[in-house]
């Protein structure tokens, strides 16, 4: 199966439509990597939000908070274990058709994706295009090289079109971004 | 440098008090990961405590968490990369002297560092021992040995003197757990 394409998509084999589901790209990394760890093939988990808590309230056996604020993550939000292999990666939707703004990651976020790559480690970012119905898994050393090489504030769809790896959405599992993982650095 | 024989040791050479500096283990490893990350040695973090956010308020551009509540997390608490490999654990303290309570490890993080090694990552369990002022790096598959072995709801210090490694404490990096796994696995 393909990735669908656009919105206008109605009906798969599996009777999903998926174009009418308005599922998150998050929701649907968490539910693929359910799936990885249901089948013990990647041990891979969205990091909890950070937040900075200021206060607690402690009721019997029960602590709830009661003022917190959000903090700018360190580092990517996944990363885990698949095949002895190091895995660190970002996800990010995006409305625009023509580009990827790089504005979507932190400056701390593209060093660490330096870091782990330069370290031995598989990273890389997936980039919903929303409006076109695709989901691209570009590498690390092909982002740094983009952000190395530009001046430029977005990465355009022909960057993406020319270096990144296509998603195939499936039922299940929904996003199989290992599957690219496998192709290109053998399964 | 040793390890500190107890909360009476009093001087090191770098004029430091280790016995009353009152730091916990958690913030030990939080230093010992920063140094870690600033030399490019290792990029392994504390995974954010995760929490169910339940009411937020939205003021010009600020969102603050009016109402949330603490969540069991799925994995340990630490994870990241080190010279290309998966390297995977849970610090816990504890003030018993003999033994420690295995209460302290949730059944789904054991398991989790189950899969872990099972997947040609490195998993272990970091305990301090509070009242003997000393940190052992007990590997995943000792933990899982004692565990599929033993009926005990607690691992005897016995266990953990022949199993597991004392980890150096020192001024920087407080406690060099990777030259441990250097040692173990080859450095």
């Amino acid at each position: 199966m393909n990735y669908p394409r656009g919105v206008k998509q109605v009906q798969t084999e599996n009777n999903i439509n998926y174009g009418n589901r308005g599922m998150g790209l998050e929701e649907d990394l968490n539910l693929t990597n359910s799936y990885y760890v249901d089948k013990e093939i990647a041990f891979i988990y969205k990091k909890p939000t950070p937040i900075q808590i200021t206060k607690v309230e402690y009721k019997t056996g029960d602590a709830r908070i009661k003022e917190a604020f959000f903090k700018e993550p360190s580092t990517t939000d996944y990363n885990g274990l698949y095949k002895g292999k190091y895995i660190d990666f970002e996800a990010k939707e995006t409305f625009n058709k023509t580009s990827f703004p790089l504005e979507n990651i932190h400056k701390h976020q593209i060093k660490h994706i330096r870091n782990i790559i330069n370290n031995g480690g598989i990273g890389f970012i997936i980039v919903r295009f929303n409006k076109l119905g695709r989901n691209y898994l570009l590498l690390g050393k092909d982002l740094i090289e983009f952000i190395d090489t530009n001046e430029r504030k977005s990465i355009p769809l022909k960057y993406f079109e020319e270096h990144a790896y296509l998603i195939d959405i499936g039922y299940v599992p929904r996003l199989d971004y290992l599957k690219i993982i496998d192709n290109i650095y053998g399964g």
